[in-house]
């Protein structure tokens, strides 16, 4: 099992980020996300999402302390300043037992980095937590997270060259 | 080259993802970004992290019709409704001349869809234009995204197990 923890999380500021974070998680191949910020607009967002297309993908809150003094697996913190995540991601694969995802906001505390089991960045250049998350996990599935298919999705795209095509599913 | 055109920024909403979308398009390895409405935080923003950390990467305003009108390369859209864009990145990546990478914001025009030369799906589900673009990139590139050295940088990363190890450098 893959959680994704959020940390630092400011409602007024990163609501959109974080959203996008979760989405991430979600399409990605995440089971579950772990914001340590409580923000009830998130959580209606996802949980659309989840109702339209599909998946056993969950959210919730808690305080990341409180969270990892109950988590006994690895920890992967992604973060610039880490190692490359190419000399990691062949044994993480490996690992069993559950993995934890931390990405954070701007703000990390030094207390992250040591709990860590691996401390790793997506490249050494400033970009997003979003486009780490998913490079990450696109690494660990070897790209076979596209074709994950979502249990109980109302909705499918039926892709297309030119437009826009949603095909409503009934089955259950 | 390859331009990354924003499309639909709501200066409001969507500063904090178009500047991540932008500091996507510079790590990764575009060139440029030309949102398509003006908002000069984010050119502020960009504009440091260029002086910081080096590179050429550019920022600009222009109107996506007036921008699209002038540009005779290759269009490619990212949008969760396209084809799959493993099925077309090998033939991307053989294209002589210029690449437009457009991103949307939530709604874009119809137009686009009909003016691309592809429209690329990264999956299917619902995730975000900060994944879309990294992961557009990072299979354009290979992978070698994260080997790239930026030119004229103050600031440079050593990798660390546990830490922070910024060094400034003053090479020029």
């Amino acid at each position: 099992m893959i959680t994704v923890l959020r940390i630092g999380h400011r409602p007024q500021r990163d609501k959109r980020i974080t959203t996008h974070v979760a989405l991430v998680a979600r399409a990605f191949g995440a089971d579950k996300i772990v914001i340590s910020e409580e923000d009830q607009k998130i959580k209606e967002t996802i949980t659309s999402v989840v109702e339209s297309w599909g998946g056993d993908f969950s959210i919730e809150f808690q305080r990341w302390k409180s969270f990892l003094s109950n988590f006994s697996g690895t920890i992967v913190h992604l973060t610039m300043y880490g190692i490359p995540f190419e000399e990691k991601i062949n044994e993480i694969r490996e690992i069993s037992g559950d993995i934890c995802v931390i990405v954070g906001a701007e703000k990390v505390p030094p207390e992250i980095y040591q709990r860590a089991t691996y401390n790793l960045a997506i490249g050494n250049q400033p970009h997003s937590e979003v486009s780490s998350l998913a490079l990450f996990l696109d690494r660990y599935y070897k790209g076979n997270e596209f074709n994950r298919q979502f249990s109980k999705a109302k909705l499918e795209i039926k892709p297309s060259e030119k437009g826009k095509i949603v095909k409503g599913n009934n089955k259950k």
